[in-house]
């Protein structure tokens, strides 16, 4: 069952509030971490790129609405109207935190090991800050991590754990390229990328040693 | 329906990828916009205050897990464990895209108005970037703005459109307050908080006229 790891059912929810009943549909998710990754060996960020099955339906909408025209179907079959590189996107290395008995720094560390292959300490990652995320519909809590890493540290391909599905590809952005690869639009992103980069540039950036 | 206009509906999607069937639940969500708002008049960031359903949810199910033990029913009603204070989040003002004849910016300068009580011109709004938001779940493509405004510009009270439901308060941040402000985890908050103030410390602040 891919991509339902994250989401555990969709509620409809009745409560009341000022006095009057009010109704509205969220998702229960699990808390979540991501971590921006710093190769100090090259000097480059290590982002993750995979497919996003929300993502494509929204391009698939975008291009041919008529597909959604059936709303009342509550399975929708499609047959892969656009390339599936339309749901790719640009993200941190994430994940989400469903082992009770880790820390989230552990999960943040069991994350970089899956998906990007390097072998970090739980006690070397530096945590940023967290916040809510997807106010909207879900609301659950997010924690940003920062992690500096080398090439020594690479013991593994990454990629995700293709036997739950995960199709990841590990990306390297160079440090120079950082900002103009954040605010191009053309490379569809989350904001936890521009963010990290951005934060980076305020906080890391200065003390780097000069090459 | 109150928070339900965001939402078109939750759909269970089955795509066949890479030779095998996926199959997963996305709801489906407008597009949307937000608007980093600074006040050169008194150098302070303009945000506002809500109530979320999800993120109220989130709460219960920490503090009080057995409420949703019964994950079977499909409404599930809740007598308020907690006081609405836990769901309420800072955020940058908001909207989503579902007026076709509207641009980006005209949207952005709708909700400056509906949320905040500023009339801002829709050509006045600078555009920061855009990135897609919640791609677990939902996807859609979301566009960051800043807008500069004066107190000359205050023309209502803001707090969004009461009879659809909306709830909001209007909080100005002091802009030497920002970033204490930004990682204060105690304070509940969206990512684009935190991401536009920071934004606003590399791209403005330096060049702002010296007090």
């Amino acid at each position: 069952m891919l991509f339902l790891d994250c989401l555990d059912f969709c509620i409809r929810n009745i409560l009341s509030f000022n006095g009057t009943k009010k109704v509205w549909d969220c998702m229960r998710t699990h808390d979540s971490v991501s971590i921006l990754i710093f190769n100090t060996s090259r000097q480059c960020f290590v982002v993750v790129k995979q497919f996003r099955p929300a993502v494509y339906m929204c391009e698939v909408e975008r291009h041919c609405p008529q597909v959604f025209q059936n709303q009342d179907k509550e399975n929708c079959h499609l047959e892969d109207p656009l390339p599936a590189v339309v749901g790719v996107t640009y993200e941190l290395c994430a994940g989400i935190v469903d082992k009770p008995d880790l820390s989230l720094e552990e999960v943040a560390r069991e994350e970089i090991l899956e998906e990007c292959g390097y072998c970090v300490p739980a006690t070397d990652l530096r945590k940023i800050t967290s916040y809510r995320s997807g106010v909207g519909v879900t609301g659950s809590r997010h924690t940003l991590f920062y992690a500096e890493i080398t090439d020594q540290m690479k013991t593994g391909k990454g990629g995700g754990q293709p036997e739950e599905g995960e199709l990841i590809e590990v990306v390297e952005i160079p440090l120079e390229d950082s900002m103009k690869f954040a605010f191009d639009e053309s490379l569809p992103k989350t904001p936890g990328v521009i963010f990290g980069f951005v934060w980076f540039q305020n906080n890391i950036a200065p003390k780097l040693p000069k090459k």
